[in-house]
């Protein structure tokens, strides 16, 4: 076996359930590993225990005594985990490198059971906390405190952080993707869109919902709108957000998947305003494999856990997009977090 | 004037007032810059202003675009910035890239007053939080719990975020300069170590404090301890900070101002103890340049802000660190946020 090197935390952390913010793994195989890491992390790291721990300020500099040690020549690197100064530095030592980029994402994409099993849990704790901020969105509350709610809400009731920074955005703002939330308040007749995730047990979940705030609003699929443009561009990216997890199957490419909300989209006369893919995996990192994109070529495997969320968006006027996760089986695709 | 690459967020936004998490900036000079986005912030990025946006969603090949419309042939690229995969995709292009690794953390080094002043505002923020979350330190709470008040208080006092997650660590878990929080429980005489920062408007600021809990405790930094050897280190630390944050002198190595610190430590007799450098740069990101270890030959100027942060840590027993911002003037070293 060739050994590998594992440079991001999150990979790391899936070989042997410890990483930090500044080490590397060598995995020579199944069972010889050794992290190098430096002396703020040696005493916490040694007690995790599966692997040898190498303490060196300078990680580069110690995978090469390393190599030279047990007469390494060949080695794999993910070339999408390394920096360019690391990958320079590393290019000049004796070691023939290999370079797949993305191979340890892909190991990662396919979930194991108990994965599955956190993730669903980060997702009910999700859908919990936006059950709970549906009741604390009244009259006159701005963007800003209503994303700092949701915060409080994931945090306080058991998440251990948030996944991401939530998205809260009324009107306008939900045209905008990746909005920030501003000072904009909640008035009677906005639209409100939410994108928000936790983290459990080192699993994000990750959720949207648009919603129509008529002095008070709910997170449910089924919402009234004010305006027939409103209520077609909502039924819209639900019917494509349904299609989807219904025609998901295994072996599809990620693009086929993609195709087909996109073309209910397209069809509904939308097509410019699907301003971005269907989803992406997800697990130890918001965004993981598969891209699930009308690009992407690659091919939906069993366990496979990823996100369906297709948006419309009007410039300068408002947007939706609807948001779950789902795991891949070979029945189809089920909604996590249910 | 060579055109530049700006890969990261900070680097980005440090220029031209705005980023986000798939951006590239080419600057062909102070006043014609060229932002690459893709659709999901093409909307906002053209709401900034002082720049044109190039819409694409793949980063490396709009540059190659950008490069051959405009005749470049040398750009300059910072190899810290950039992914080892989008480096080769980028050499494989006509461009001759001059590569300065840590340019862009050397430009954002000196503070402009501005950003010094923003950094302050942060720091007392910082600093009211440790104050507010001394009177909620009771007998039996956990070093989580804990932890999260202090995200709380920080966030919900009028921090925009957190800079990084509190270390709150109670007797032995000091011993481990970057603990990660557990459930143990406060008790009389436990030695509490907290390390937290905030971010408002962008800037950051971090801040360590320990202290001897008897029932109560508070963050100053006269601290009482139950046993001679918790005393002594804590003097020594407190001596180390004070006399680096004394000696401190523009035009100084950084090395220089570690070695005050570090032989201090070791005079007292606990060479080993002190496991890290004695401080970073921090402004809009939580580690900058420069460098305050023994090993940076980086010069100290003026407007620079750093931590001081010296340590010592006795394996499985306790430790010790007291952090503060200072920024450097040509009078000398001033603690931020007083």
């Amino acid at each position: 076996m060739i050994p590998r090197l594992f440079r991001s935390e999150p990979s790391v952390f899936y070989s042997i359930g410890y990483s930090n913010d500044n080490c590397v793994l060598i995995e020579f195989n199944q069972s010889e590993k050794i992290l190098i890491t430096d002396g703020r992390y040696t005493e916490e790291a040694s007690l995790v225990g599966g692997f040898a721990v190498f303490e060196s300020r300078d990680l580069i500099k110690a995978i090469n005594q390393i190599f030279k040690k047990n007469h390494i020549k060949k080695a794999l690197i993910d070339t999408s985990e390394w920096s360019a100064d690391e990958y320079l530095r590393l290019a000049k030592s004796s070691v023939y490198l290999l370079q797949k980029s993305g191979f340890t994402r892909k190991i990662r994409s396919v979930k194991t059971a108990l994965e599955i099993s956190k993730i669903d849990f980060a997702c009910k704790h999700g859908k919990k906390s936006f059950e709970l901020l549906a009741k604390q969105l009244t009259f006159g509350v701005s963007e800003k405190e209503a994303a700092f709610e949701m915060k409080m809400l994931m945090n306080s009731k058991g998440a251990d952080d948030i996944s991401f920074e939530p998205i809260v955005a009324f009107n306008s703002g939900s045209s905008l993707p990746h909005y920030k939330p501003s000072g904009n308040k909640l008035q009677n007749g906005s639209v409100v869109l939410i994108d928000a995730g936790c983290k459990i047990d080192n699993y994000c979940s990750d959720m949207t919902r648009t919603a129509f705030f008529d002095g008070s609003l709910n997170f449910e699929y089924a919402q009234k709108f004010d305006t027939n443009i409103k209520q077609k561009v909502y039924d819209t990216v639900l019917r494509a957000h349904d299609e989807a997890i219904k025609h998901a199957k295994v072996g599809m490419l990620a693009c086929e998947l993609d195709k087909i909300a996109r073309d209910i989209i397209i069809d509904a006369g939308f097509e410019k305003a699907f301003k971005h893919g269907l989803g992406h995996g997800l697990g130890l990192e918001i965004h993981e494999a598969p891209s699930v994109s009308f690009r992407s070529k690659e091919i939906l495997e069993e366990d496979m856990v990823f996100t369906i969320e297709p948006g419309i968006y009007l410039d300068g006027e408002f947007g939706v997009r609807i948001e779950d996760v789902v795991v891949l089986k070979s029945d189809g695709a089920h909604i996590l977090g249910l």
